[in-house]
């Protein structure tokens, strides 16, 4: 069998986390790594274009908020791509964007792929296609950017990290068959870097930011950049869906131990998919909802059914 | 939106639950129900052909042993089919016999849906593409029907069930990332009516089975008429998969409160996959393997991703 022949764009977590796995794969060839930034090892972004030939899958592992964007459309004019865009309110759009370079290029971009969206996404479509009820979703206990992000904004601000936790008087309720609204479901818990002087009109402008913990139970906890570290290093994550119409029940249980190595995972999982799909001639953009699962398996995989 | 109109064929317990749950569902229209034996209510089986242009897509509920690989192959000719066969082993050959007729006639043919195969096949495969490890089924509590069968099979037993239950020390172990073996994961309970001086050869002969019992650790109840209708009327069943490295876990548990029930409401997603499939005129045999998830859902399901 033919070696798939990846590159990966990125070096952040993500990025080192897909060349650590993509190293004990013997399906794949590692071809290289591009940066933005001048470091060591890898090639400048700017001359990827010249390896069209050298890459079957280009794994995107750039961050969703300002460079997924501008980046996908860019590199899909060329390149057949695997990324982990996460951001659900853009997805759409996203999609579209990215969909004017594969029709016209003939390539094949897999987006959004990762743990959710991603495993959960799937889990949803199919607990929501079987079962009588509708699939309720629990994250963490793990960290959420876009809160981090929202807390960093906020004057006075040094450091701040934010962890999602499921409350288990909610996860109790959801097993019994009732339906939640997201406020309910978890609590915020925010570590927060700033001089003491800020802390009452920083602890003020978390609890009352719409959409982000406005209404929800929320923990500020003022700490040392010392102790801060701590919870910067912690890499965990989880998550949770419950669908039950009080009778039968479909739970499933995510539990992670680093977020970026199982992103890194699903995401050579569809670099496969994209290969094999590239051999059918089937191009565009595909999220997990548009993939069988067959093309996750090189080969026959009649012995998992 | 146009109403898929679906017929039935067989009216069993499966057959009985699709009846049920179809009349609730509003995306579609029951054209009829086909018996090969006479009932109230029900078309023969033997004219069904004749109503090729009412039907969009035929369930099919019959028994996976001897009904389904005769009927499946007929029916397909001239049908879009639905179904949940069940054999593990046989599925290749089923799938081709299959075949030759969707080639034929250009018809589309979702066989093995329902919970195993079927929900846990879609874990199992999907589990073993992002995570570590190799993914482990428990099966249970609930019946086994091939297990009944094979004790029914023994001389002197009148009556029997078998239900497979998972050992709680094994599913502990799998959680730990050690890996099983099928006779260390479950214990088999078997309840049989049988006159009394044939008691201990029937559990000899039920202990010593190859396959079926030899190695398993077996509970063998002779039970009265009275009693083992209590047994008889267990509808329950469950199914597990667990996947971890030792460090991230995927664990997935679903509870059945009627193996019929659940079978049949996969059935009846598998249909919505088969009208849409027809659709984009993509025909033959496929497993949900073969699948992608967007066609269970009619309309967008980007608010799932």
């Amino acid at each position: 069998m033919n070696k798939i022949k990846v590159a990966v764009v990125g070096l952040g977590n993500l990025g080192k986390a897909c060349i650590g796995i993509l190293k004990g794969r013997k399906e794949f060839e590692l071809f290289g790594v591009f940066s933005r930034r001048a470091v060591d090892g890898a090639l400048p972004l700017d001359t990827i274009e010249q390896y069209k030939e050298k890459i079957d899958v280009v794994l995107v592992c750039v961050g969703s908020s300002t460079d997924a964007p501008v980046l996908l459309p860019r590199l899909a004019k060329t390149f057949n791509t695997v990324d982990s865009f996460d951001t659900h309110a853009k997805l759409a759009d996203y999609i579209k964007n990215i969909k004017k370079a594969t029709d016209k290029s003939s390539t094949t971009a897999i987006v959004a792929t990762g743990w959710d969206p991603g495993l959960l996404s799937l889990g949803r479509i199919y607990f929501d296609a079987f079962m009588a009820s509708t699939t309720q979703t629990f994250w963490g206990p793990g960290v959420s950017l876009g809160h981090t992000n929202a807390i960093k904004g906020i004057d006075g601000v040094e450091n701040a990290i934010q962890f999602t936790v499921p409350k288990q008087t909610a996860v109790s309720a959801a097993k019994k068959g009732i339906q939640l609204e997201g406020f309910e479901k978890h609590k915020r818990v925010c570590y927060v870097v700033a001089p003491s002087a800020k802390h009452e009109s920083i602890e003020t402008a978390i609890r009352t930011m719409p959409n982000y913990f406005a209404g929800y139970e929320t923990e500020v906890h003022f700490v040392s950049q010392k102790e801060f570290r701590r919870y910067a290093n912690r890499t965990e994550h989880a998550g949770q869906l419950i669908n039950t119409d009080g009778k039968s029940t479909a739970h499933f249980k995510l539990n992670l131990k680093s977020n970026s190595h199982f992103t890194a995972s699903v995401m050579i999982a569809y670099a496969i998919a994209n290969f094999q799909l590239q051999k059918e001639k089937q191009s565009g953009v595909f999220t997990v909802a548009d993939i069988a699962p067959k093309y996750l398996i090189q080969g026959d995989c009649i012995n998992k059914v």
